[in-house]
């Protein structure tokens, strides 16, 4: 049966990094016969420019009916004057909502090969594997009411609303512990249940759900003191769950202990398993159209969704191993090279890894 | 002219380490002839242990007397299944909001004997010195409404409210401005606006606020990307300025990169700069009691108390100049202890830092 694949380039380095993976997709499709199809549609800030929206309906439509998505990254300066509801960043948020990808997993390792680039000493952050289980379609992000309100006084008064119910918060726990049963067996669950009443009742779903999972050791954590966890000692960590808000700013933490966030794919799966992948890196605007960006977290994501969402384990392990190849050779974007070291370009990164293959 | 100080030793190790610091005030109390008289209260766990309430009466009336408050720690496990509205934090978070302790000062400095214990590489680290400004009495720490309801399909929901007036936002700007004239000349505020309309106006109003202070520079940065780069190249900033719930996190990342988060003290000012001085870290129950608990955190808000609030700045600069020095003679606490060193008791780290004044 084809299976069909949506490409989202996006903005900034987007289109460049998205090349380079799809040539390593149309490698292992032909290699492993998949029968894999692929489009490509606009999102972002470059649909915006096209259309007059990040998300234009046909964009919408195709995402809904493909077994899977692969996106660059949106957003930069260029759109950054512009009323929020039609920012590069409400193109994603529209894709993740419309498409409920509730589950988003957010990887966070430690390249052996590339030990040198964390700024954490190597005791530290050796074998770093941390997954990060993050809540996407609800919280903050989407609470209701939200907005910019002139009070009696004249003055004006910003204002979100955190809010999750029982059943978000017990479908993001189960895909925790699923994901922490093929692991490590340990689920640490963030909150900041000495505050928020949202997170007193995120805790205590967790309990519920650590039910059903005997065989997986659920923690809890306060958000404030994860941070500092991350810093003091990462690996104490196996899988981490959080809602919305904390996860995006403890996944990018996380990331960023290993070094190199030009490494590391993402999943944003829904309640069938269809998903969308993208880097966990954003459109880098600074160094787009140079040809210099690092493919690989793009083209380890093209991993992610074989293996998670298009039953084609083999291709997913191949195409790790391949990464793992070109980086014991020493092929080194800018990004993640020591300062003794040549660089190579995006699309000699995407070559090395089709040879690897 | 008497200067009243209220002693608020809390919870955990707050009551020996505060036991130390007191001894610190005595001491320069009379060396410098300071006419600072001091009396004591309860807060937090212990205080509900004898009245039911986290922050009694007498206690808030005491607080609103006196010209500066020392606090230890609240909180503690023995306390976590109490409602939220008689836990050991609502005292804290009581005496913030009562005493309008809006700004919330936290240095992150990394002290040069102490370099070893940070998880970071040296050459990232080395010479760390942020100034971490954190909105304290708004944001969705006090936001209304907020609460867990049964919605009407039986399941349950909780919200919480992120909010931010001009004015609240206004006056942490400024505090953050007025810090940096003192410094660096450099604020980088955090927001996430791309998705939070709340901090859409954060941001707007400190590019006005920055009007005020020509010469010092603003820069702006999303709070995931915020994370990141404390971990990344954390000496690229200078002061940050943040919400409250944001600073929570991050204040706790920056601390923690210097290892030595029991070395930090913080002060928390209202619009007349009278203030509350406490340690940056909790209460550690599990450390409580046993004399090992590093007093420096405690000693040094001391410091930051008679700076800010007691108009005693040679007292200050005696006390940090007495930390130093203990520092220099490689007494240690277990905390901050590399392997091999011995270790001192939270009471001899008290005798020492008396004896170098
Ligand atoms: C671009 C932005 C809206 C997005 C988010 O905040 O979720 C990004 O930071 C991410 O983590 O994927
Ligand atoms: C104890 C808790 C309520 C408090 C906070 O979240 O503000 C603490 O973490 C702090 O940072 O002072």
């Amino acid at each position: 049966m084809t299976k069909n694949v949506l490409i989202l380039p996006g903005d900034g380095i987007g289109p460049e990094i998205v090349t380079q993976a799809v040539r390593v997709l149309d490698a292992v499709n032909a290699q492993f016969s998949l029968n894999i199809q692929h489009e490509s549609a606009l999102v972002g800030g470059s649909a915006y420019d096209e259309t007059g929206s990040p998300l234009p309906e046909a964009t919408l439509e195709k995402a809904k009916a493909a077994d899977a998505i692969l996106l660059g990254a949106v957003g930069g300066p260029k759109w950054d004057a512009l009323d929020m509801s039609v920012r590069p960043e409400k193109g994603l948020l529209g894709l993740r909502s419309n498409l409920e990808l509730f589950s988003n997993l957010r990887p966070a390792i430690l390249y052996p090969q590339l030990a040198d680039a964390s700024s954490l000493k190597p005791e530290i952050v050796a074998g770093l594997d941390i997954l990060i289980v993050r809540e996407l379609t609800g919280g903050i992000y989407f609470g209701q009411p939200r907005g910019i309100r002139t009070l009696e006084n004249g003055e004006r008064q910003g204002y979100n609303t955190y809010v999750y119910s029982e059943s978000e918060i017990r479908r993001i726990g189960r895909s925790a512990f699923e994901a922490a049963r093929q692991r490590g067996k340990r689920v640490c669950s963030i909150d900041k249940s000495n505050v928020l009443e949202v997170t007193v009742l995120w805790k205590e779903v967790m309990e519920e759900v650590a039910k059903e999972y005997p065989d997986v050791e659920l923690t809890h954590m306060l958000v404030d003191n994860a941070a500092m966890q991350l810093v003091r000692a990462p690996k104490q960590f196996d899988v981490m769950v959080t809602g919305n808000m904390f996860g995006d700013i403890l996944s990018d933490a996380a990331a960023m202990l290993t070094g190199s966030i030009g490494m590391l794919p993402s999943a944003s799966l829904n309640a069938e398993g269809r998903g969308m992948y993208e880097p966990c890196h954003g459109s880098a605007p600074d160094i787009a159209g140079k040809g210099i960006a690092n493919p690989l977290a793009t083209i380890l994501s093209v991993a992610m969704m074989l293996r998670y969402s298009l039953d084609a384990k083999d291709a997913a392990d191949a195409i790790e191993a391949a990464v793992s190849n070109v980086l014991d050779l020493g092929l080194r974007t800018a990004d993640i090279a020591s300062k003794e070291c040549e660089t190579v370009s995006t699309q000699a990164m995407g070559d090395a890894v089709l040879s690897a293959l």
